[in-house]
């Protein structure tokens, strides 16, 4: 059999090569690079095709499908989320995407995302704290200690100049991971036996934990004036991390208001609350911190511009570079109306 | 670097393997086998998640994202539809597909879907034959001559028992394509120079052209009683194949009224216009054909069950092969929480 055409063959980032190529960069290289791309997207935002996130939930999860187009490209990603995967050996969070062109419909890439969305979210978040984060901040608290804990931490760093992390999870072990883990990052890492105790000093509160129930991970009187909350972990519909008198005394700013009030921490609220976009604020359209005793809230979620750009950015990574193979994945036969006579040709 | 684990890789099924699969066991089998998997998936319709397919449209075609699942699978298809790309040598339709797993959320199957939505399109369209064509049925009128169309022919061939496919298209080389092609295949051939000749005698008329635009393919006067009208081509807003008095004169047959209300030749028609859903006359809830000289319509968009069912039976069928390759898609950490630490060990 012959080899397909060139216009057959789609580039694929593996798992393997996605680490080859951040490994190569640095991964604080990365979130900065991952994080002006995703600027840059928001703030074009009105030349956006924008959904909300495709669900399909079941008992034990869910499974989404993320789309995104601009006039040139097209981008999704098929991500799930499923809390009890961790106690079987697997990912809570996996994901792959796919970048297509516009014009004829062809996909232009396929990536790895289990590793590309730990990376985008952290980016994203750090992005967004650059305009609401108090000025001057240097200490982050971080609940919950999993899987995206240290990309969060290590982005911060980078994009927001944050020194101290103080961890806490209600699984120590989580916690002695994570510390592990950013031990020579050179972020200074104390690791805390309450939620209360991580937040001492804390001018950014990061909340990344996983469970799919209404939890309240910070208590109303756990927070004080003039801090940043970075809620990572309510993404989905009954699944929060605030009590509601927090969301109350603070300025939300979401990605995408059609999404965020379903799956976000203001599902608790009305739906007419309050919220500021965060392309607006970027844009300079919309105020970001106007006061240093203020409480700014991030309700994150994760939304397909996010990945969009993510995919963006990989797609011009690995050209030039061996972190992609190519994938047989187009029929491609000679003449475009003869897909049977290849078939036939090929037995 | 250590090779990743089990749980990291995803069967992947290129274009090529794909072709293999499908000559090792013979086309005709494939069809035949594949209908009785629609079939099945069409007869427990109300245990699947079902939504309109997710469109992303533009100037020049439409990329869409058609999901489903069942308490045990979820699936997808990514699907492109560019008019144009024939011309400049590209396909006019290209996909590829994703089963996976709800109770983990984990891909258990990638496959190219180019070639498998050629089967599975033909395969339902002559399941759907099967309850509604005229009893006895020999002789078959096709009108577009494209990539889909000797598909079509095969799969009323091996399913409903048609001996004589009429050709015609407004390209005399696309119907010698066709008939080159099926020559050998046991049907008898007969290329005509008019729709109006491609007609006579014909007990189904196959349209399937591919113009995004309102089109009338067949007109009133050229479809007599007792006909049974296998409407592929029209398939998204604004893209339709027959006159709206043929509509007017038939009973409609559909898959999932809320999208061929969007997508198919009912677009035409007031949005309560009677349609009967293929599902409940499969599982004799509804009646099929119920007179010689009725005329029977199947406005069919393609409905992501359909894919469903697809991908299910090549999960099933690659089993054991050769015919498939394992992708390192999705990361796969010794402790699922610790997907940082894989990053840096990798490094």
């Amino acid at each position: 059999m012959t080899p397909p055409s060139d216009k057959a063959l789609v580039p694929f980032v593996s798992v393997e090569n996605m680490m080859r190529l951040v490994n190569a960069m640095g991964a604080e290289t990365v979130l900065r690079e991952l994080a002006s791309y995703i600027e840059a997207d928001f703030k074009r935002w009105p030349e956006f095709d924008k959904t909300p996130r495709v669900a399909s939930h079941s008992t034990d999860g869910v499974i989404e499908l993320m789309p995104t187009a601009d006039a040139e490209n097209y981008g999704f990603k098929y991500v799930n989320g499923h809390p009890k995967n961790m106690k079987e050996g697997y990912q809570t969070v996996t994901a792959f995407g796919v970048l297509s062109s516009v014009a004829n419909g062809y996909p232009i890439l396929l990536s790895e995302m289990t590793v590309l969305t730990a990376l985008r979210t952290a980016a994203t978040s750090a992005l967004v704290a650059k305009y609401l984060a108090p000025k001057g901040a240097k200490t982050m608290a971080m609940i919950g200690n999993g899987a995206q804990c240290e990309f969060q931490a290590l982005a911060f760093k980078a994009i927001c100049g944050i020194t101290t992390v103080r961890l806490y999870d209600i699984d120590p072990a989580a916690t002695a991971k994570a510390a592990r883990n950013l031990a020579g990052t050179g972020l200074t890492v104390v690791a805390c036996k309450t939620g209360e105790e991580a937040i001492e000093g804390a001018e950014v509160i990061t909340t990344c934990t996983a469970d799919k129930q209404y939890a309240t991970i910070l208590t109303d009187n756990m927070v004080g004036a003039g801090v940043h909350i970075n809620a990572i972990g309510g993404d989905c519909p009954g699944k929060t991390e605030l009590h509601r008198d927090i969301l109350l005394r603070s300025d939300i700013f979401v990605e995408y208001p059609p999404q965020t009030r379903i799956e976000g921490e203001i599902q608790a609220l009305d739906a007419d609350h309050p919220v500021t976009e965060l392309w607006q604020v970027m844009r300079g359209q919309a105020e970001g911190r106007r006061d240093p005793r203020q409480i700014t809230l991030f309700d994150s979620v994760g939304f397909a511009i996010e990945d969009f750009s993510a995919l963006r950015y990989i797609a011009e990574k690995v050209k030039g570079t061996e972190f992609f193979d190519m994938l047989d994945m187009l029929a491609d036969p000679d003449d475009p109306r003869d897909l049977f006579g290849m078939l036939q040709r090929a037995g």
